[in-house]
């Protein structure tokens, strides 16, 4: 019986990663957003490609205003305006300053840029000065390659802009973007088949007869899966007979993992498992953590040869919604992230305060869905985030409050002010 | 001239929040994924319905194995047993246990469950037992009440299960669908323009001629919004000119808010804040923050009357694509949320122990893409995420290897080992 840590190093070991000769594709970066890099990317050119200028102000030789002080401003001919976009038609002379603009090429001759509000240009500007001045006074010197972006300093050519395994999201968009690229190759998306079992399920929408169960763990997986860069593929309800698990797993197969929910406890109907140790191999049964404590995994694999035998990891997940929930967190979820192409898997963590009390009940470790907020000096968490009304709202009210999983020890016993192990959950 | 928390509390002033009368739609829970709960909602029902059994196991009368040791053993009747998803048929007899599983009505008469792994039923059971004995052996008490999940224990009828403000995700949707809901009500998602300006774009793909700019800004800022919540509506590239700034901005009040980028700091042909300031009021303009020194914010109103009379906040980012990030992040982010009808609406921040060294040049407070990593104790952070080659990769390159933004006041000399406040940056 595994205990967390062990029971993801299991689960990581017997996922597979992607192949970036097989899973990668190319993709348009206007639906990379999501996938992880399959390539390392670098930059054919160099950006900017020429010096260019940062600051809107004046380009010219810094020679020329060293002397420049407030009492004894220098004065210089203003040459050219240099529009965003166009090249200088010419060079700067000396004893001349050529307006420019934030981006521009600078102009030959020049050597350093002067912001507009280090010289007597009017300020709040919106269009070119009516009264076309031609001159304009310096008041401090300037020293040379100051205001001056040197080719390269966004991004030089040949380094790596984005190593394979990045994750892609705006800023990696506009990188690839800024070095021409419209398109990027990335790991392909995970497909999840998604299986409820049992008996007692009913679809949302229907009437709820005494001792049936809406069927919410469907939906929670296939957004959970969604929200870290999966695609859900809902295979609907097994029941609690084995012809009927072992066709929906077989289904399964098609997928690059299964997430089942219920079918893993000892019951004498859990019967997942039991599909599993034919179709494969069963790696852990049952963890020393709970709520959820009845969970499985396992490796299934295709029939046929080649690409096809590849391992297709399932998990087998508890039945109750907030058990279900804390096993994709704390197993399914590090997976996905494998699975996905990504390099850092582990379970983002925290220290935080406990804001109250809990004394933790059973031979195992538990996991508490709790509310995480940021204080001064570091983090507090609630453990019992839905206390309204006596006793509480309940534990399913408490989930839908949460935004952190509290991990606690077996025979943890958590007054206000003591240290507590926290995973934020990834919210929307 | 504001600093971070000023602009940012300025921005959140001028930004409406949604009307719960007026921008609330009832919305399939398939579809609600990333929105934000517009309604208080309650359960009609208790979950359980009734008195259920926690674990797979036998449920029986708590008085009749009070005498039970290991060396001691007492035997009771197999009596019915129960399925998932079926209601018990008869009452529990005294001197008899009925079989049970996780989730199924407790039956009346008993009133604990007792695990199968404290009694003699065979472990490791897939599907029933085909030796079909008549008795079982308890080895240990129980307590009245152990292993029975009381009615309303997962959710009491009337309690709130999510207040209004709640973000909608897969824990928000497993509790809605568990009572019975298959939508609810959530605030639309705000649509948000964008409009990038300059002579300087080109599109990507085509090829870039020494001076011109590849337009990333606009993916980079939609790709931001879609992750924040936002629909992004792409209303193409600004000229350099008053008439074609006004077009777009006009275009772009039809939105709830607009997003420029470029066209903000103190340049010529810096006409955006010029149309802000005709269609409605400049709010600030330059901040005490660089990168992204020259950005803009003010409100502009819809013409006509009634609900069309909506400010519309104008965001006038800077025109580089890391300071217009930058930009995004700390002044557009907080408005996006508020927009969305999420109540906790400041960016998340931590302290982080500097890894490497940084001094920030200028009279400003400086904001730098960097990349946090988890320590044991807390968070590290380093300055310069990118440094492969003399001098480093580049700033974009640093901007495209980040997770995160660290703010340093004016004057920092940050060494190794000092602290620095950092934001996370949240990634895909």
């Amino acid at each position: 019986m595994p205990d967390y840590e062990t029971a993801v190093k299991l689960v990581l070991e017997n996922t597979p990663a992607p192949n970036p000769a097989r899973d990668a594709v190319k993709t348009p970066l206007s639906r990379c957003l999501g996938m992880v890099c399959a390539e390392d990317v670098s930059s054919g050119i160099d950006l900017p490609q020429r010096a260019s200028c940062g600051p809107d102000g004046y380009a010219l030789h810094a020679e020329d205003i060293a002397a420049a002080s407030k009492g004894s401003p220098v004065t210089l001919r203003i040459g050219e305006t240099v529009r965003a976009g166009v090249l200088p038609r010419r060079a700067v002379a000396r004893g001349e300053a050529a307006r420019v603009m934030t981006g521009s090429v600078l102009p030959r001759g020049a050597d350093c840029v002067v912001r507009f509000e280090d010289t007597d240009e009017p300020s709040g500007k919106s269009g070119p000065n009516p009264d076309l001045p031609a001159t304009v006074r310096f008041f401090v010197p300037a020293a040379p390659g100051s205001g001056v972006t040197p080719a390269g300093a966004m991004l030089k050519r040949k380094s790596v802009l984005l190593p394979k395994g990045t994750p892609l999201g705006p800023a990696q968009v506009s990188a690839l973007i800024a070095v021409g690229r419209t398109e990027v190759k990335a790991f392909r998306k995970p497909v999840v088949a998604v299986i409820a079992t049992g008996d007692e399920l009913v679809a949302p929408g229907r009437p709820l007869r005494p001792g049936k169960t809406y069927n919410s763990n469907a939906s929670a997986l296939a957004a959970a899966i969604t929200r870290h860069g999966g695609v859900p593929k809902l295979l609907g309800v097994a029941r609690d007979d084995k012809a009927s698990v072992l066709r929906k797993i077989t289904q399964g197969l098609e997928c690059d993992a299964i997430v089942t929910s219920g079918g893993a406890s000892k019951g004498d109907y859990d019967l997942v498992r039991l599909v599993l140790g034919e179709l494969g191999e069963v790696v852990f049964a049952t963890l020393d953590i709970a709520p959820g404590r009845a969970a499985a995994f396992g490796v299934a694999r295709r029939k046929g040869g080649g690409k096809r035998r590849a391992p297709v990891p399932v998990f087998v997940l508890a039945g109750p919604p907030t058990g279900c929930l804390i096993n994709f967190e704390t197993l399914a979820l590090p997976a996905l992230k494998k699975m996905s192409g990504r390099t850092d898997v582990s379970h983002p963590e925290v220290e935080a305060v406990a804001a109250d009390s809990f004394a933790v009940k059973g031979p195992f470790s538990f996991a508490i869905w709790s509310q995480l907020e940021k204080t001064g000096g570091g983090y507090a968490v609630r453990l019992n985030p839905a206390p309204s009304g006596a006793g509480g709202a309940g534990f399913l009210a408490a989930m839908a409050a949460s935004n952190a999983l509290a991990i606690l020890p077996r025979g943890a016993d958590v007054k206000p002010g003591d240290k507590v192990r926290v995973l934020p959950v990834l919210g929307w």
